[in-house]
């Protein structure tokens, strides 16, 4: 898949997936509402398998994969939560996979990657390290690239999450979605776009990983300096595929401090009952900041995932 | 209400509470299953409103009182999970309520009996000094007392729990219930032993606080020393009312340790992603620990509430 997918790639991505993944439900506050003062509606993809909507657009690139190249293998790159998405649809499909992982990736999907049967490569936690052990493990084993998020076949997996909420709730103001490498952002848009044309969507990131952010001012993608968020899953900058998507579709990105991502967080485990990660409560943290924004309306808010160390809680 | 309820009887109450509560989901986990070899589907109370299924029972209670007893308002005594429940139910019908409850509550359990609107009344830790203040505010309240177990209107309400699970997957061989004053099993054994004769009824309680299984051996209540366990809701022994209908409806009650239940209630935190308290956790530490028992079989597991004060875990 070599151009930027649309509504009908989005159709077909869930009718492909659709008994690799699970249709995650759709939880509302009335903590949170009545804060609010709007109709917030979380769609939980931390109930996704693997523990995060990655399971999307891994299953979808995987399923794409003709037979010689399932052969091959895949290989990606991954901080944990694609990784283990990767490996898993591959292990479901009789496929080899291959995981370059930062020696400091969360020990906790670390194991997740191995138990669903990755091979682990690790690297460095540097831009460099990453990219360079990647590459060379793409011409070592021959295996398929399939990365997190610079690849059109997840991106197109990764709508399907809006695919799915959109169909369940037709209606929204706003949809709020967290930026790392923009693949779930840019899925959202190719369907929000077309389904609910005066939607407006909104990105949100850790004020210390405000690459997208950056990059939609300037114009041209602003490099990550893999900072230290709690916010694990957003601390890559967008991507190349990713950005004129962005360009095109987000209205607009808003962006937390590290504060208000936890307190947030507490607020979700505490009231909503769930676990979901940092890099899905800079979404609610995000609404509660600019709250007059989202007051009488409908946003919907996409968790992204739930995959969390409880040993290194921060409160 | 003054005689042990039936089935028509917890079928009325899920009628007039309805528009009070939430019919909470059933969740599966395919690491739970592969771990016992079994199918269990777990009932998640913890999204019910306030938290626990203790809502049930308090708005059946509450919304039985007649005028003229609504506007003497409701007292009860609760370390926290039925004290919200009762404070959330009568705030909700206009009613004035007073919750009797230790100073060593949860601080986070007695946060939320304040913003449901109940007048706090605090006592000593121990059985005598909860009884005689609940005695004396009952007599200088002049209102209504809403026990927690002790009180067919109650068990009835949190009969409607296994009223919803059965309704909706009517093929059970174990149903296993946390035991704490034994309220939400005696109202799951009405349901059951009717609607799933050959189903086997199974307490659980914490080694630490085994009054049930206590009673059930020897024949009469055994006192509670109100023990230190995680499992703060189940720290009770079983009422006068709840203990015959136990007799009559549980097949069998196990005990676990207190390390047993962390790690139960780490595994649903980890693998399901929702907050469960510990005194929900019991259930399925004890599934895990005879699993050969439920090996093959289709197992209802009650997940009654996921009150937790997050800045006081254990791991």
């Amino acid at each position: 898949m070599n151009k930027e997918p649309n509504i009908q790639d989005v159709q077909n991505a869930l009718s492909r997936i659709t008994s690799f993944i699970h249709k995650t439900p759709v939880l509302t506050s009335e903590t949170v509402n009545s804060k609010v003062g709007g109709e917030i509606f979380f769609k939980c993809e931390n109930f996704q398998k693997t523990g995060s909507f990655k399971m999307r657009g891994a299953s979808n690139a995987i399923l794409s994969l003709s037979s010689e190249e399932s052969k091959k293998g895949v290989v990606t790159v991954s901080s944990g939560n694609h990784g283990a998405a990767v490996a898993h649809a591959a292990t479901l499909n009789g496929i080899q996979s291959y995981v370059v992982t930062p020696q400091s990736t969360n020990p906790v999907k670390i194991q997740a990657m191995k138990r669903y049967g990755a091979e682990l490569i690790f690297c460095e936690s540097t831009i460099e390290s990453r990219e360079t052990t990647y590459q060379e493990v793409q011409k070592d084993t021959g295996a398929i690239p399939v990365h997190p998020f610079n690849d059109y076949r997840v991106i197109t997996g990764a709508g399907t999450v809006a695919l799915e909420l959109i169909n369940e709730l037709n209606e929204f103001d706003f949809i709020v979605v967290p930026i790392g490498g923009g693949g779930l952002i840019s899925g959202t848009g190719v369907v929000a776009s077309d389904l609910l044309p005066k939607v407006k969507l909104i990105g949100v990131e850790p004020e210390l990983a405000d690459y997208g952010r950056m990059s939609l001012v300037s114009g041209k993608i602003a490099p990550s300096k893999y900072p230290d968020t709690l916010a694990d899953g957003l601390r890559a900058t967008v991507g190349e595929k990713p950005f004129p998507m962005i360009q095109k579709y987000v209205s607009e990105i808003l962006t937390v401090s590290e504060n208000e991502i936890l307190e947030a967080m507490r607020l979700i485990w505490e009231r909503l009952k769930i676990i979901v990660e940092p890099s899905s409560a800079v979404t609610l943290a995000a609404i509660f900041k600019y709250s007059e924004k989202f007051s009488g309306k409908k946003t919907g808010v996409i968790l992204s995932g739930g995959n969390v160390d409880l040993s290194q809680l921060k409160w």
